[in-house]
C-alpha cells in the first residue's frame, strides 16, 4: 500500500486511474486546480478514508509526503491548451519543476504524463521512442508540445544530477467515458454530433489518421510503467490506425445516426498520420492494448448519451 | 534615448552591447548573476551615471521600469549549460517568464537571445527561420535546446495573448575578444591551446562544421533587430562555413604555433554541420556580417595572449 498522488486527478484520464489505484488499496491524493477537471469524475471517493482531494494549482509549491506521484496536470485537447498558452506554458514547465522538486524532497517517484505531441507531426512512421520528433516550436500548437518535450528534458535533468526516479509516458490519442463534453477533442466531437444528429464536423480532407486507444488500456499501461524499472520514455497507445474519414464513419454507423458529414477546413500544423510504435511496451511491460476499439467506442456513446440526458 | 535592460550583460556578447548601448548614450542596467560573466567585462562603465549594474538571478523575479530588455541571461557553452543542467532549465523558462512578466508590466519590447541550437542537429542545410529543427528532447545538450525553443514559444505566447513586443534573434555561433578562458567552447580552446603549446583537441573527426561570426557583427545585428518592425525569428550569423579541423589549422598558423592536432573522442549529438541563411537580416534589416573571419580571429588571440600574461 502506497501513498500516491494524482496530479490532473479529476480530469478524464487522471478520474479513471484515481478508480484503479483505490481499488488497489492505495491511498490516493488528488490535486487538481479543475481547469478541465470536475469534482463529479472523483465524487464516488469522496468521504473515502484513503482518499484526498485538494483544489491547488500546480504551478505553486505543494508540500506533501507521498510515495509515487502520476504528474498529469495539464490541459490535454488542443482547443483547451490553445485557450490560455501562457497558462498552459507555466503549468508545464514551472508545474513540473514544482513536482519535480517534491519527488527530490520526499524521495518519490515521479511518473510524467508525456504526449505522441513530442514527435509533432512526424516524419517518421510509426513512432518509436528514439525518434526526435518534428515540431514547430512557435506554432499553435507549441504551448503544449514544446511544453511537454522540456518537461520530459528536466524528468531526466532530474534523475542525472539528482538521482530523482522519473518514469515518461508518451500517450498517444486516448478516449472514453468522462472525455469532457466540450473539449473540442475528434471522438468527443463526433458522438456528441452524432448523437444529437448535427453534421460531422471533419478538420481538412480527413485523410490524416490518428490510433485510439481506450482508457481502462491507458491506464493499465500507466501503473505498469510506473512500478517498473524503465526510466527512459515508454510509448502507450493503440497502434489500430484510422483516417479521421474512417472515424468520422465509423461513429455514425455505431451510433446509428443520419448525421451528415461535414468538411471545415484544415487545422494548423494539424499532424497528418500519427501510430504508435509499442515494441518497447510489448517487450519491456508486457503491455499492449486489449479493448477493441468498437467496444470502447460504444462504451463512450453510452456515457455521452447519460450525460446528455442528465444536461436535459 | 531609452532605459535598456541586458539580462546576462556581464557576459560576453552582453558586455559588448553594453559597450554599444552606453556609447549611443542609452541608460543601461545589467542584471547578472555572475555565474558565467565578470563584473571585469564592464567594470569601465562602473560610476557612468547612465549605467547601473545590478547583481540578481532572472529566476527570482525583477521588478524595474524600462523601455527594452535584451534577455541574454542563459549560460552559453556546452560545458557550461551541462554543468547543471537543472539551473540551465530553470534559467530559461522560469528567468524568461520573468522578463516577459515584467515586459508585460511596464509594456516594453523584449529581445531573446535564442540560439542556432534550436536546429538541433539540422538535416536541412543552410538552416532557415523556417527549419522546426532536429533536436533530442532527452539528449545531454536538451537543457539548452529545449530550454531555448519553449523560451521562443513563451515569448509567441505573450505576444498573442498579452500583446507583449517581442524579437527573437537566433544566434550561430560567436566569438571575440571576453569569451571566457576555460568555457570550452571551440575558438577560446583553440586559441588558448595554440598559444600555450598545448595539443589542439579537435572531437571526433574534426570534419563537422560551423560558420563564426564576430561579436561586433551579432551586436550590430541584435541592435538593429531591437528597432526594427519584425516580431518572427531572425538568424544572425556568419555564413561562411569551416571544418572544425580548418579552424584548427587556421588557428594554429594564425597564432604562430607549433601545437599538434590532438584528436579526442567525438562529442554525443554533436550537430555535424551548421549554417545560418541569413537572407531574411540581408533582406529586412540590411544587416549582413563585415568583419573577415581572420581579422576577428587575431583580435581575439592578441585578448586572449594579454589575458595569459594577466594571469601570469
Ligand atoms: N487524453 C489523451 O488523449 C492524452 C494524450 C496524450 C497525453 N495526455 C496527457 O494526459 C494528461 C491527462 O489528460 P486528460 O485527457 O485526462 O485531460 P484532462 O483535461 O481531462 O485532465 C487534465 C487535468 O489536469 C488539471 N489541470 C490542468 N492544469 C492544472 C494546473 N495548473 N494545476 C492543477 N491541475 C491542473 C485539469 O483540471 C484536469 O483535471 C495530460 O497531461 C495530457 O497532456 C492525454
Ligand atoms: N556566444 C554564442 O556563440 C552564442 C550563440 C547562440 C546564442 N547565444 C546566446 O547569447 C546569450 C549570451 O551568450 P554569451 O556567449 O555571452 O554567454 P555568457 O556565458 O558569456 O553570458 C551569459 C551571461 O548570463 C549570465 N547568467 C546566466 N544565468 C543567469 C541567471 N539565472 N540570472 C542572471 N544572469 C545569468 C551569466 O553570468 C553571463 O554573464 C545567451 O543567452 C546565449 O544562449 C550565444
Ligand atoms: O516539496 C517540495 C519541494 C519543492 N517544491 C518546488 O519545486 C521547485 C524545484 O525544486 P528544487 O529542489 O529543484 O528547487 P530549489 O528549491 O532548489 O530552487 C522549488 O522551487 C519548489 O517551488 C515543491 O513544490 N514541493
Ligand atoms: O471535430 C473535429 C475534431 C478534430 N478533428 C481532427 O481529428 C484529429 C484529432 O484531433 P484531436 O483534437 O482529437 O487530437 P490531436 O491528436 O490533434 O491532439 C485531428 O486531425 C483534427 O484535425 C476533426 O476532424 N474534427
Ligand atoms: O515586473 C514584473 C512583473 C512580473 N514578473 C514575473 O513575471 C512572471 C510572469 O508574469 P505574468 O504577468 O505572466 O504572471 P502572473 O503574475 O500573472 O502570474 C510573474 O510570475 C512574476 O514573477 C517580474 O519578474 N517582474
Ligand atoms: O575543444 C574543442 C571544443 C569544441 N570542439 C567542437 O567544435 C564544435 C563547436 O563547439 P562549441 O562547443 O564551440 O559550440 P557548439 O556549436 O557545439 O555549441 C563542436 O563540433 C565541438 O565538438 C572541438 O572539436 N574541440
Amino acid at each position: 500500500r502506497k501513498r500516491i498522488l494524482i496530479t490532473g486527478g479529476a480530469g478524464f484520464v487522471g478520474s479513471h486511474l484515481t478508480d484503479k489505484l483505490m481499488m488497489d488499496g492505495h491511498e490516493v491524493t488528488v490535486v487538481d486546480n479543475f481547469f478541465t477537471g470536475r469534482k463529479r469524475n472523483v465524487e464516488h471517493w469522496i468521504g473515502h478514508e484513503n482518499f484526498e482531494l485538494i483544489n491547488h494549482d500546480v504551478v505553486e509549491p505543494l508540500y506533501i509526503e507521498v510515495d509515487q506521484i502520476y504528474h498529469l496536470a495539464s490541459p490535454a485537447s488542443p482547443p483547451n491548451y490553445m485557450y490560455n498558452p501562457i497558462k498552459t506554458l507555466k503549468t508545464n514547465t514551472i508545474g513540473t519543476l514544482n513536482m519535480l522538486g517534491l519527488t527530490k524532497r520526499v524521495g518519490a517517484r515521479l511518473l510524467l504524463a508525456s504526449t505522441s505531441e513530442v514527435y509533432g507531426d512526424p516524419e517518421v512512421h510509426p513512432q518509436n521512442e528514439e525518434y526526435w520528433g518534428h515540431v514547430n516550436p512557435i506554432g499553435p500548437r507549441a504551448c503544449y508540445d514544446e511544453g511537454k518535450r522540456v518537461a520530459e528534458t528536466m524528468c531526466y535533468a532530474y534523475m542525472k544530477q539528482e538521482g530523482v526516479e522519473v518514469r515518461v509516458a508518451r500517450i498517444f490519442n486516448t478516449f472514453g467515458p468522462r472525455m469532457h463534453m466540450n473539449d473540442g477533442r475528434v471522438v468527443s466531437n463526433f458522438i456528441l454530433q452524432a448523437l444529437q444528429g448535427e453534421g460531422l464536423t471533419v478538420y481538412g480532407s480527413g485523410s490524416q489518421t490518428r490510433a485510439f486507444q481506450y482508457v481502462s488500456d491507458l491506464v493499465n499501461g500507466l501503473v505498469s510503467l510506473m512500478n517498473s524499472n524503465i526510466s527512459s520514455p515508454v510509448n502507450l497507445g493503440n497502434p489500430e490506425e484510422h483516417t479521421i474519414l474512417e472515424f468520422a464513419q465509423l461513429i455514425k454507423g455505431l451510433v446509428g445516426s443520419r448525421s451528415q458529414i461535414q468538411f471545415l477546413p484544415e487545422a494548423q500544423d494539424d499532424p497528418q498520420r500519427r501510430r504508435p510504435d509499442i515494441r518497447k511496451a510489448k517487450m519491456m511491460l508486457g503491455w499492449e492494448p486489449v479493448v477493441p476499439l468498437e467496444e470502447g467506442l460504444n462504451k463512450t456513446i453510452q456515457y455521452f448519451a447519460r450525460e446528455l440526458e442528465h444536461q436535459a
